[in-house]
Parts: structure tokens; C-alpha cells; sequence
């Protein structure tokens, strides 16, 4: 008979867990039989101890039997989801999923909430008047099928097992680990029943490893998780080391959504969709190269069929389309609006990202705790960005708020996290690597997270 | 305001914890305040960053005070204890506790049960016909104070951090961690109002550290822990290579106590008996030095002081003390008796001791969990000990048993556990170490643990 701390101190002495055990620990927990201060003490040694890829999977794949898992099967074509680390300004998914749909690449997209200091696509998506993002999995696959894609957040019953390690986690010091990391992803793309997977990893300070090393690290074992489980899994690790884009919070971003659609958009936002879109339609086997799959995106965008599939989907899901026309009904107007003004000549140098994301947070447009309510129209432009001039008294940050005194402190925060300095520096290379299962060969070494 | 889980980070990342910090730790967790499941995460993360001296020390209060302390402070003299890490035959708290105390030291002693492969000085006495473990800790004191000497268990209310930290770390491999370890030693004496302290670290392959490293690096935690707390603590390494003494079980290794108490017994057990009382004399200030010490301790035993003083404490505490006159007392004749024989000449080159305590603990003798029962009256006799020649067919060992199940498995254990080589081994140094606290100035760099 398997005991619970025999796996322990085997994982607590550097030893390799078989799937077997591996599985006795996720079942048992879910199922109650394991207490969860079994889990904590196991999920502290592989805090400590790492996981090889091959344990990494056989965790991954027992966190997604313990629910429900999406069968899009009946679906033609392979279906590709993008997921990304979090980030500040990160609207990428809101753009990608219905531009690559409307290449012909079904997207069913299962996303996540806003924490901490990183924004989260479902609260974006709840800024549209009357968007659902509470889908059943017949309704998703019924319209992942029909029109092609689908954004939706997990139910109940979806990848239990990741809810409670993820509480557990979250109170016991155990989240900042790789192997953990990402099996919590894959686990909810795999369940998800998706074919393909492309992966944002960010890095900069303002991801959530703001290491290159560790957020590459991440990307190979998510890769490596991809190829144990034959799930094609490519990653691209993009710059955090500024907002991305000019909007960041809910509303705004929407609107900046709209405005990158349209063929338009900051040229950060545009490059990154572009460049992840490439990996999904080439994984989606509807482009040859990231050459071709770039010109379709490219065409989707400029012939407008990209913003028609977000307007199906907004409708879809009960959502008021009239907002790609009327922007004023995403409520904006509603905000007060303050600026920040750069105090001397100069160049934007450096931004402290996170603080940022802690700013748009204290504003309302995120959450410290998971029960914290969002507001949806408080936000901010970012007006100067990296290597961009500005002369003093220029505006380098429009904030809209509602609550003065919230705004007193993001104020004090957003100028503090923005550094002029005397020389332009160089912007940051949008996409500093990319990883996909032929680059684990040369790092095989290193298997053990 | 503090919260556990920045705690646990903390000691997860490698840092100091303040004394606060490991208060709030003990007695959120005692209090039911702070959840299991974060303790574990915790103790985890000790298990891996190991602790300094001062916070264990602050460990070891904080455990103190979670529960009854004992106020000794009546009684004159200085009241020291001894305490042993346990092994396999190891009778020496049975026979120092009287043997000091009649020299006019007095010994209040909390002894633990038998656990594992281990035996437990409350099971030992309660071998004893009528003999009572479970005085309150007012008629423990007033026993100390009348006759010098008291051997009792543990109450509910005492320590109750170390009972739940323990239960808890038994579950989660978190126990062998020498932090750990050495708190919740110490709590426990602390507790108990004892002025100083003589540690007995076993070491070998009987003892619960086999590693000599380990022993002395859990001797000179236990050594700091009283240096932190102003009590002062002597600790011996003695050799658990073999079995102590001839006699392992309980009332077998009660009757091997009185033959030592009269002055004879085996000389293993007699040498490492004087080596810790003289310490225990040293430190009470009832001798100049171990030398003297010694002496006084010798004189005792020759006058039938020692055992005077051991039929005293059996009378108070309920048991019969005819058991020292009529040994038939005990019950041994219930117990059927099988032998082990040498199957070739040869010299016993080595001992497995940790296997014949667990062929004891299958006997019945021990408890593998703690609900166990235990058989008295089972138990063993080596009749041959490391270096002794032995003829093919001449008897290496006697079992005392009841079920011929456990039997045929304990022979099966005893017999593998005894190596017959072709050349005598040089026998083991009884006393391997002594450490103190001038030792630690030397041992200072690795203060940690």
C-alpha cells in the first residue's frame, strides 16, 4: 500500500516519483484522503527537490483527471490555444483569439482572473456590457464548433485538483516553483482539450519571474510537459519591462483591443499578437512558415475579419457589440482622469512595471485577495514609453479613477515607477527567445527543475 | 501584523527567523490559529534550511511555554536529568536515575515510550508489577523532594507544542531534522525544571542517527540550545553498534537494571552507566570531577545504596519492589524460550542492532505505531557480543516470545542481524565523544544547523 509520507521523504531525499505516486498524492488529495498537511510538506520538498520533466508531466496529467476535461473532438481542424504568464497591459489574448479564428484556427480559450499586480483576460472580457464568460463545456464546444472560438473561465469541476493545490500553495510559500508552475498551466490547457499550445512567457519587472533564466526554465518545461503528453507546445518569452502597449485596466484595454483589430494599435501590442498568431496558425497547420501564417494574420487584420469574429463572439456571449463602434458604451466617461507630468527633459529610462500592475490594483482594476471586487473603467494611458523623449511638464501617464483617495496613493505610485533619465536607451527586443521541443535536446542536461 | 505564510518564505529563502517570529509559529499552531498545513510547509522548510543556534533555542521556548512547567525550585540542590536518544538494550536511565539520586543528587525524569525499532524507559518500568508512570506534576515534585528521584511520563498538558509538532512530523518526513530534534529534547527537559542536563547521542547502526556526523552535530545543538537558555548541558556519543548490555526487551532489561544496581551486570552497561553519572555528579556539584565523581557513583553501587534507592522509587510510585528479591516477579517464566545457535566457529564481527529492534518490535516488545500494546515479558538475551568467539552450534542468542507467528519472523530478523567472521573485531569505544559547551567555540563556523 502507497503511504503518503513514504512519497514524501522520497521526494524530500532527491528521489524521482513514478506516476503512481504521483497520482496517489493529487487523487488523495482532492479526494480528502490525503490531509492537506501531507500536501504542503510534499509540495515544500518539491519546492525544494524540482521535478524532472517526465514527474512534471505525470503531475500535470493527474491534475487533469481529477475533473472534467472539454472533448472538442467533434471539432475539424486542430484546435490551438495561447496562454500567457501575466503581465501589465497585456491584452494579447483578447486580440489573438479571435484573429487567429478568423484564419480558420479554432481557439477554445480557457483564461483566468486578475492577482496581484498582473491583469487577467476574463475582467477585461467582463468590461464589455453583458459578456458571459461563465460557459458551460457543452455551450463552449457548441461554439468553439460554430463560429470558431470561445473565451471562458473554469468551472467548479474544471481541473479541481489546481484550485486546491493553488490555495494550498498560495498560504504555504510553494507558488514560486517552475515544475508547479507549469503543471497548474498545462493542466488546465490539456483539460481543455485543446491540440496545440502557444506560450507567452513573460520576462521583465513586471512578470511573475522577472528572471530571463527562470522564466526560460519555465518555458522549457512547458514545452517538455508538451512533448511528454504529445502536445505541441511552442514558447515565446516577450519583454515585461514596461507595459505593454499604451492601456492598461479593463475598459481602456478593450478599447485598445478594438483599435489593434482594426489594423491599428500600438506597434508592441501589434508585433507580439503577431508574432504569437504566427506560432498558433503554424501549429494549427494553416500556415507552411511563420512567414505565410504572418501575411494571413496580416490580411485578416486589413480586411477587417479579424474584428468581425470578436464582434460574433462578443455576441455570442451576450456581449453588446455596438461597443466596437461606440467605445462610450464601455462607460469610460464615467472616470475622472489626472495626469502625470515628466518634472524634468529627458527620456523614459526604466519603468517598474509591477509597480504599475500594484498601482492599477490600489486604483481597482485588479485584486490583492481573490474575493476582491473589480472596477472596470479605472485604468491608465501610458503616454511615454521606453527610449521616447519627453520635455518637462508633458504628460507621461493619463490616470482615470474613481476614488480620490485610492488615487492619492497610485499616483504617488505610477510616478515613482517611471525614471527619466539624460540618454534615450534602447527599447527592449519584443520577443527575446523562442523554445519548442527541438531546443530540449540541448538543454537536457538540466531535466531536473 | 504577522502573517505565517511570510514566515515560512522567509525560512524557505534561507533567513533568520527572530524569536517572534517562531513564537507566533508554536502558539498560533498549539492555539489551532494557524492551520496544519501551513506548520508542515514550515517544518518542511526548516527540514531543508536547517536553524542557528538562537533560533532554535527560540524554537525551544517557545515550545516550553506552550504548555505545564514544572517548578522544582523547592527542592534544594540542583536537579539534572539525563536523557538518551535511544537504542536497542539501552537500560541506563533505569539504573542512573536511582544510582544518582542516592548519591544526593536529585533526578526528576520525563522519559519517553518505545517507538520504531527503539525502547522506551516507561515501558521498561511499567514491567514492573503495580509500577505507576503517571503522576500529576504535584505529586511528581513532592517525590523528588522526599526521596530524590521520580520517573514519570509525559501529561497532556505538557509540552503540547512538541505532541502536535511531533504528530505532525511523523507524517510528513519531517522528523529527522536535527532542529527539530534537538527542541524537542530540550523542551521537554526545560519543562521538567531541571537544572542541567547529560545527553547519552547515540551513534551507530542501533541509533535513531546512525552517522557519527550527525550525532555530534545534533550533541552540539542540544549543547547550545542550553548555552542560549543558561543550562548547562554535558553530551556523551556512546556506541549503539551492538545491543547494550545482554538483555533487550523490558522486564528482561528490568532485571538486568537490578543486577547492575547491585554492582555486577555487563560491563558495557556498567561502564556507560558510571561515564554518564559522573557527568550528572559534575554538574550538580556533588563532585570535583568525574574522577571523583566515579568514585562516589561505584561506592553507592558496592554499598547497595543505588539499589536502595531504586526499590524506594518502585514503592512510591505503586510497584512491587519484592521484584528485587524475587525476580520471578516479572513473569519471565510465561514466556516460551528459543535459541539461536552459530551455524560455524568464528568471531561476531557485527551487529545489525537496528534489525534486532525491529525483530523485538515484531516480538512484541515494541510498538511500530503508537497505539500498539506492549508485551512485557518477550524480549532477548545476546550471549554473544562483538569480538566474542563463538563454536558452530554454541547459542548467540535467546528469544523470549509468546506467539510462534512472531517468532518464526523474529528468528528469521535476530539470526540475519548477527555476522560471524573469521577474524575477532577490535570491540567499539563506549564513550566516542564528550561535548560541552567550550566545545562549541571550536565548532562555532557551522553554527548552522
Amino acid at each position: 500500500m502507497m503511504r503518503a509520507v513514504d512519497i514524501i521523504v522520497k521526494k524530500r531525499d532527491g528521489g524521482m516519483l513514478s506516476a503512481e505516486e504521483i497520482r496517489h498524492m493529487v487523487r488523495g488529495c482532492v479526494a480528502g484522503e490525503i490531509p492537506d498537511y501531507q500536501m504542503t510538506a510534499w509540495l515544500m520538498a518539491i519546492y525544494f527537490r524540482g521535478m524532472s520533466f517526465p514527474e512534471t508531466a505525470a503531475l500535470t496529467e493527474a491534475m487533469v483527471h481529477s475533473g472534467e476535461v472539454y472533448d472538442l473532438s467533434s471539432i475539424p481542424f486542430l484546435k490551438v490555444d495561447k496562454h500567457s504568464t501575466g503581465g501589465v497591459g497585456d491584452k494579447t489574448s483578447l486580440i489573438l483569439a479571435p484573429l487567429v479564428a478568423s484564419v480558420g484556427v479554432p481557439v477554445p480559450m480557457v483564461s483566468g482572473r486578475a492577482l496581484g499586480h498582473t491583469g487577467g483576460t476574463l475582467d477585461k472580457l467582463e468590461a464589455i456590457p453583458g459578456f458571459n464568460v461563465r460557459l458551460d463545456a457543452k455551450k463552449f464546444c457548441e461554439q468553439v464548433g460554430r463560429i470558431g472560438v470561445a473565451m471562458i473561465g473554469q468551472s467548479e469541476s474544471f481541473v479541481p485538483a489546481d484550485r486546491k493545490m493553488y490555495a494550498l500553495r498560495d498560504v504555504t510559500g510553494t507558488v514560486e516553483s517552475i515544475p508547479l508552475i507549469a503543471a497548474s498551466i498545462m493542466s488546465k490547457k490539456i483539460a481543455a482539450g485543446v491540440d496545440a499550445l502557444v506560450m507567452d512567457v513573460k520576462t521583465g519587472n513586471g512578470a511573475f519571474l522577472p528572471e530571463v533564466e527562470q522564466a526560460k526554465r519555465l518555458a522549457q518545461t512547458l514545452v517538455a510537459i508538451g512533448r511528454e503528453v504529445r502536445m505541441p507546445v511552442v514558447a515565446l518569452l516577450t519583454d515585461m519591462n514596461q507595459p505593454l502597449g499604451r492601456a492598461a485596466g479593463n475598459a481602456v484595454e478593450v478599447a485598445e483591443t478594438i483599435e489593434t483589430l482594426r489594423g491599428r494599435g500600438p506597434d508592441d501590442v501589434r508585433e507580439v499578437t503577431l508574432a504569437l498568431g504566427a506560432e498558433m496558425l503554424v501549429l494549427g497547420e494553416m500556415a507552411d512558415s511563420p512567414a505565410a501564417a504572418r501575411e494571413k494574420l496580416v490580411q485578416c487584420l486589413n480586411r477587417g475579419k479579424a474584428l468581425e469574429m470578436f464582434a460574433q463572439m462578443v455576441a455570442a456571449q451576450g456581449g453588446d457589440p455596438r461597443i466596437i463602434e461606440d467605445q462610450s458604451l464601455l462607460g469610460l466617461a464615467q472616470a475622472r482622469e489626472e495626469t502625470i507630468a515628466a518634472d524634468r527633459n529627458g527620456f523614459v529610462t526604466a519603468f517598474d512595471t509591477r509597480q504599475i500592475g500594484l498601482a492599477l490594483m490600489v486604483l481597482g482594476a485588479g485584486r490583492q485577495t481573490v474575493d476582491d471586487k473589480i472596477d472596470h473603467i479605472v485604468g491608465l494611458y501610458i503616454e511615454r514609453k521606453l527610449g521616447e523623449c519627453v520635455s518637462k511638464g508633458e504628460v507621461l501617464c493619463r490616470i482615470l479613477y474613481r476614488d480620490p483617495d485610492k488615487m492619492g496613493r497610485a499616483r504617488e505610485m505610477v510616478a515613482g515607477a517611471i525614471t527619466i533619465g539624460d540618454s534615450p536607451v534602447t527599447t527592449p527586443r519584443l520577443v527575446k527567445f523562442r523554445i519548442d521541443a527541438n531546443d530540449l535536446i540541448t538543454v537536457g542536461g538540466g531535466e531536473h527543475g
